[in-house]
């Protein structure tokens, strides 16, 4: 299929505009909240967290999600998290999404939420105010607004997050096709162990398609994307995905599953992967991406468990940070995923730019070079592959390496 | 109950020696091989890692265990695992067990195998022959040896792990009550995050107890103890647990669920507690240990959860290094813990020896005196409570601080 990447992020789809402001929620000297906004409605599909505790904006984006099904704006800070605090969190998201409306001229009810950060705290709702109308009055479209977003809701990510791509649908008027666009952004980086902090992802589109479809698209592609890099139910009390989409691209609206949707399915996924990726390598205090990819399993889902389980290790992170060819860690992680397998007939290989070292087959570790292992272990990518031998089913698990850095920063979060 | 600590471990109990040796397996310097012995036959009752990689010696000792259910000797050692080393890695146990009957003049099957250490490398036999040759000379029924014993199945632990107690049952012969003995060593340092490393334990005692209730009794009690510092299903390829007993003491042999049943679970209970709470807070580069009680539980298996969630947690582990009271991250545990509850109803205290501060609780964190709770994280066991008012049942768990040290230890540790 004919994706096709393109610079950009959040604005690069028609229609759709970004701003960004400095209001001084926690963090000093940097921008701290972002907002979307679309002047035709969008359909609206949502991903959330399925932790118990969910936070206020989570409850609120829900809501809108699954009862109102579109949408026109989002506002996001970073900072505070805006979780565990009770009836009053409530509250601030009614006012933010109340001033967000009045600001933009559409219903509070089209304001969807987010938030990051240390949880407990309130949100400082005149800061919020402030920061909301400030940037009501600066949207724009331009590719660098969307970019100026990416980074405002950062926390402790290192590098901003953002992606788009381009494709054709049929034109609605019959006339030949249209170029649709598809972008989005994401924060976080917490990822190195799963259940670290927020991930917040927005993706914008202009193509036009029906709102349930969208959602069962974004369901399906979450499933072998964001959710390769936190293990289900470790999720914090704040991940959210929302998918926007406003029709501009003028294709013939996609209204049942048919090849249109594959396509429009394709570049969803194409989009989370690329996030779902950087947000893997941008791992707190992570040096290196480290992907896990199993094949041969018997079901989807059992290679995927399988390769959730190793990235997720704190053993095989802090063994690819050393830069470690202790590949019985991997086996071990394999070992404990719930998944029942032969250790005898399975194979594990170290996947390096150049060449492939067989780690263990036959039941044994294998003898192996240590001087090409330690080489290969230091690519920019850590690359390994497992073959279960049961069936043809694979899956691909993304995460990063176990540093000091990483408990220097969550040692001392919130200060 | 009467369930007294006393000093000693392994060798406490009436007819079992112990024997210890620097075999050079892996370590230089250091005692790496241990023995225990027992010149009466024994019961054997034992738990085992749930890994589907399982090693060498956890087979072979698991067909002991299930089909003889009897033994008189122990040998283990650390620095290598024999794991992930296939028809090789049974033959070594085989030829281990041979020759340790040999030296001992008892049946191969009543020698049982403990190994522990990195994954892959095959055991070097003439070093393991030269130290059961060895030790078979040397054992010792003194509470010194039983010590050193538990000193040589070390591997990145920093302090051996043994303990203790007495208790009275009714006397055979049905004259009054005797004076029955158990005593236990653990080693196992890789419990900060519950994938870890090997936990070894081994248990003797001179009861005269029935092979199937003490099988029923070390299942019942792991599930509060050991498995409370170890999430199920994240235990390594060795994890191994025996209980002996050789009946020495001469009560009246345990053979139903009565009183006596109860005082001798209990003694099981006190052991496996003690050795279990050794091991978390002698987590590798741990600074503390962490306790988790979560009472007012529906059921006793979602206590469970609960407070293992928290202990597992890596941001609840490097919040307790950095001593940073963000009670936030114990909510978040909780929250994806896999348990339904309601978090405007439950209540979250930091438990210090003096006082207590209440994190949360009405569905917020709490307004607390920083000064109070940094002091409270300072003291060398971090108490948290967490009251989930939906009934009467609780659980602890054990866990301990992600430190520098522990990515140091594991990012380098085959070298």
């Amino acid at each position: 299929m004919m994706i096709k990447g393109i610079p950009g992020g959040v604005t690069a789809a028609a229609g759709f505009q970004a701003a960004h402001c400095a209001a001084g929620i926690k963090y000093r000297g940097r921008d701290d909240m972002a907002m979307l906004y679309s002047a035709d409605p969008c359909a609206v599909a949502g991903t959330f967290t399925s932790n118990v505790v969910k936070a206020a904006p989570v409850v609120w984006d829900r809501r809108i999600v699954q009862n109102v099904k579109t949408a026109q704006a989002v506002v996001v800070n970073a900072g505070i998290a805006n979780a565990a605090t009770g009836p009053a969190g409530m509250a601030t998201c009614e006012q933010t999404a109340a001033l967000a409306a009045a600001a933009l001229g559409i219903p509070a009810e089209s304001v969807l939420l987010g938030s990051t950060g240390v949880i407990g705290p309130g949100l400082p709702m005149d800061r919020i105010a402030a920061g909301v109308s400030m940037m009501a009055g600066t949207l724009s479209g331009t590719l660098e607004a969307g970019t100026a977003a990416s980074r405002a809701i950062m926390t402790t990510d290192t590098v901003n997050k953002e992606c788009a791509v381009t494709f054709e649908l049929p034109a609605a008027d019959g006339t030949g096709s249209v170029r649709v666009t598809m972008g989005g952004m994401s924060k976080g980086s917490g990822m190195i162990h799963p259940n670290m902090c927020t991930m917040l992802g927005y993706i914008t589109t202009d193509c036009a398609v029906d709102q349930a479809l969208m959602q069962r698209a974004l369901e399906d592609v979450v499933r072998d994307t964001f959710n390769m890099i936190s293990v289900d139910g470790d999720t914090s009390t704040n991940d959210t995905l929302l998918l926007l989409a406003n029709g501009r691209a003028g294709n013939a609206a996609i209204a049942s599953e048919g090849a249109e949707y594959a396509i429009f399915r394709e570049a969803l996924f194409t989009v989370c992967r690329a996030l779902a990726v950087k947000m893997a390598g941008d791992g707190e205090g992570a040096t290196r991406l480290i992907e896990m990819r199993v094949c041969g399993a018997d079901t989807k889902e059992n290679a995927r468990k399988l390769a959730r389980s190793v990235v997720s290790s704190s053993l095989v992170k802090a063994m690819v940070f050393g830069k470690d060819a202790n590949c019985g860690r991997i086996l071990c992680a394999l070992g404990y995923a719930g998944v029942e397998f032969d250790p005898a007939v399975i194979e594990l290989y170290l996947v390096g730019e150049g060449e492939t070292l067989c780690f263990y087959r036959d039941g044994c570790v294998q003898a192996f070079d240590e001087d090409k292992a330690l080489e290969i272990l230091s690519e920019a990518q850590v690359r390994f592959r497992c073959d279960m031998r049961m069936g043809d089913r694979e899956a691909t698990a993304w995460g990063c390496d176990l540093t000091y850095d990483y408990v220097k920063i969550n040692g001392d979060y919130r200060s």
